[in-house]
């Protein structure tokens, strides 16, 4: 079959065989296969979706189109965590260090802030010194101790999903279920995890807008993860505000150390908390979502888990002042604050334009090759369902002193909807799937 | 908007304007664009389809992306006929030279064979000498005596064409009806026609396998020419066998001039009569098609369109030994026969099967490099509904002495359908649109 056989087929809604899969995959990665005949298979999967037989075979042979590590030497369970991607969303940061301090070993490939999201990677390089290329030896010490890595994708671990993600992000095919699936586990897996815990956001601020394509979305990731006999599981949680206060990069990094020490915004402890508590019951470490919550809850309190950071950080070469104030971090200054314009509360609020809002200010990328500037962000002050008095603080812009920040100002002001009525504050997390306690 | 916006919008469902449009077409016609973000355009376009607007203005920045011609100065009316592709389709060429005896002038850029369909140009240089390639000088001396050309596309010419419909080979859209109409019509304004008889050709060896996809095709293209103000009209012609005897190069040549000189198979001569006769009635040169009709035959028994044709042959460089058998035309002598294998009636055949067997003799291509080889072909000796004998001629192999004919007649063989009922015939023009008469 010739790759224009296999897009005429799909096309048409018919399947692909797994070896019809797996030769589409090598032969595009391996350049025999163009560009653009790749880009029609892409929309035409954008329209007619992969069945799960599909699903699972394009996981497979982006997974094996490079090295795929083996952890089976290492004891104990091996657990990622993975968010699909929100404003403000620094949840990795505290939650690896929890999780080492319960006993998880946690390999964490992340990747860099792209649009309105963050990236976990671009956080950790404002700590000075800290190292976020992939090292083989260096991923396996640092697993066996202190227990948890985070560092970049390596350039041989599936070199399919990297060149398909670039081929997707500027074909308008990101959107769809069954290839956001393969390029999240395809990677997991060969990083060589027994089970992934996933993060998926939905709302404003997130790729998911609402429930159903949030679930359908976890529902197949479940399906390949139980296919290839690794347990994934997928908590929904509400991402249409930042989560905690702090967007940007170096603030990120110094809301999650406070968070370590005990303190911390509470929405930002409750989505970590549930997520290490998951991952807890997967490692078979808690019996229940409450045992696992009072354990991390723990960890924090003891400053076990501070001590697990603090070493992953060390181990990767980061220096980080973590007595001082702010970690010693440079932050920019104030340079704009926005305030309740009179008694009202805070309806809803759009994340993306927020978490562009901080690209604006040189903490995102727009394009790959875009610097980032780790000093600039928001600290975000009130969350949805806050009734504030006029003129209460409802979000401060940082940036370094000159710049104009009218526009993000402005940007940040409509991205804000008043009520005089007071809405409920909603949950953070939203439900777990699959649904069984 | 960015190229990347308009795929996303297209593949929601939603429609682009004109100028939108128009800096796709340009800005992929001058390497703005990558042929990926085109080829996911084209898969969104495939199952979206484009509305008339869009459709209209694919078709008028197609046309413009080159040269156009103006034969504004030329009187008469400037009438060319187009046909969709089929097998043993000559009609091109003994229409010319009726439509011309008549008083049409007729400005023919034609296309090559490729796949199972053959191509008029290749079958014009069977004929030594006559030369093929666009000369803007002959091909207006032509227009104006004989009246009549039959020539490649130009470079210039609708470049948009050339790129789209190269990058739409091998992303399986060409399938595609908006996409055909704006190739075809594209190509036929910015030549500088009046108008355009389409002949649609339907069945197991045509592009378009059913009626309701003709006529879906026919009021596409119908709504454009409209727009253009240039009139449009399509018949709907049988394609489930080959028109005439000859399927070929050389034999198609020579299968012309004998209808031309008042012989001929009958299907042959009555789609051609018919199709002239349209381009008549929209030239103003006859009231009605049965008018036309006996117009054309008339042309034929008086040696008047022989004599344009032979014109239009020698206007290009042509030599052929007009009164000799066979034009003196190197033609391959019968390798193999088939005959019927018992008293039945041919029921159904596989028309595509019956062009490939051409290719497979070395008569047609299967990639645009490859050369052909003018004097094989088939001779088709039985229609559908004929009640034959047992050994009674069916279809003669033509190739050169030596060649290996077997897997070519089982592949004819296999595309034959035998019943014992005895089918009735079909005519061979299925309708017209608009139905109008």
């Amino acid at each position: 079959m010739s790759a224009l056989e296999l897009v005429e087929r799909k096309k048409r809604g018919g399947s692909l065989s797994r070896s019809e899969i797996s030769s589409l995959v090598d032969g595009f990665t391996r350049g025999h296969i163009p560009d653009y005949q790749m880009a029609a298979f892409l929309m035409a999967v954008w329209f007619r979706g992969l069945d799960a037989g599909e699903t699972l075979a394009l996981t497979e042979s982006m997974m094996r189109s490079g090295r795929v590590l083996d952890l089976a030497r290492i004891p104990g369970p091996k657990i990622d965590k993975h968010s699909t991607g929100g404003v403000g969303d620094k949840v990795s940061l505290p939650l690896i260090g929890i999780a080492m301090a319960c006993g998880v070993r946690v390999p964490m490939l992340s990747g860099r802030a792209l649009g309105h999201t963050g990236g976990t990677l671009d956080k950790l390089e404002s700590i000075p010194g800290y190292v976020t290329a992939f090292d083989a030896e260096r991923y396996e010490r640092l697993l066996r101790h202190p227990g948890g890595t985070i560092v970049g994708q390596s350039d041989d671990l599936v070199p399919a999903d990297r060149d398909l993600y670039a081929l997707r992000d500027v074909t308008a095919t990101v959107d769809c279920v069954p290839l956001i699936v393969a390029s999240i586990l395809s990677k997991k897996f060969a990083a060589g995890v027994d089970g992934v815990v996933l993060d998926v956001k939905v709302g404003s601020g997130a790729f998911m807008r609402d429930m159903e394509q949030a679930r359908e979305l976890a529902r197949a990731l479940v399906a390949v993860g139980a296919a290839f006999g690794r347990p994934v599981s997928v908590l929904f949680t509400r991402m249409d505000e930042p989560l905690g206060e702090a967007v940007g990069n170096a603030v990120e990094v110094v809301e999650a150390v406070e968070f370590l020490r005990g303190g911390g915004p509470e929405d930002l402890r409750e989505v970590t908390f549930v997520l290490v508590a998951e991952m807890l019951r997967m490692g078979g470490l808690a019996a229940s979502a409450e045992e696992g919550v009072s354990k991390a809850r723990a960890a924090c309190g003891d400053g076990s888990a501070l001590a697990c950071f603090r070493a992953l950080v060390e181990g990767h070469g980061g220096r980080l002042d973590w007595d001082a104030p702010g970690c010693g971090l440079d932050v920019a200054p104030v340079a704009a604050s926005l305030t309740a314009p009179r008694r009202a509360s805070l309806a809803a609020v759009d994340g993306r334009q927020l978490g562009l809002a901080v690209v604006d200010l040189g903490g995102g990328r727009k394009r790959k090759q875009d610097l980032i500037d780790a000093r600039v962000g928001l600290r975000w002050r009130a969350r949805i369902g806050d009734v504030l008095e006029a003129g209460a603080p409802v979000a401060d812009i940082l940036a370094p002193p000159g710049m104009a920040v009218d526009a993000v100002r402005r940007r940040v002001e409509a991205a804000l909807t008043w009520s005089d009525a007071a809405p409920p504050g909603a949950a953070r997390v939203l439900g777990r799937y699959p649904d069984a306690g």
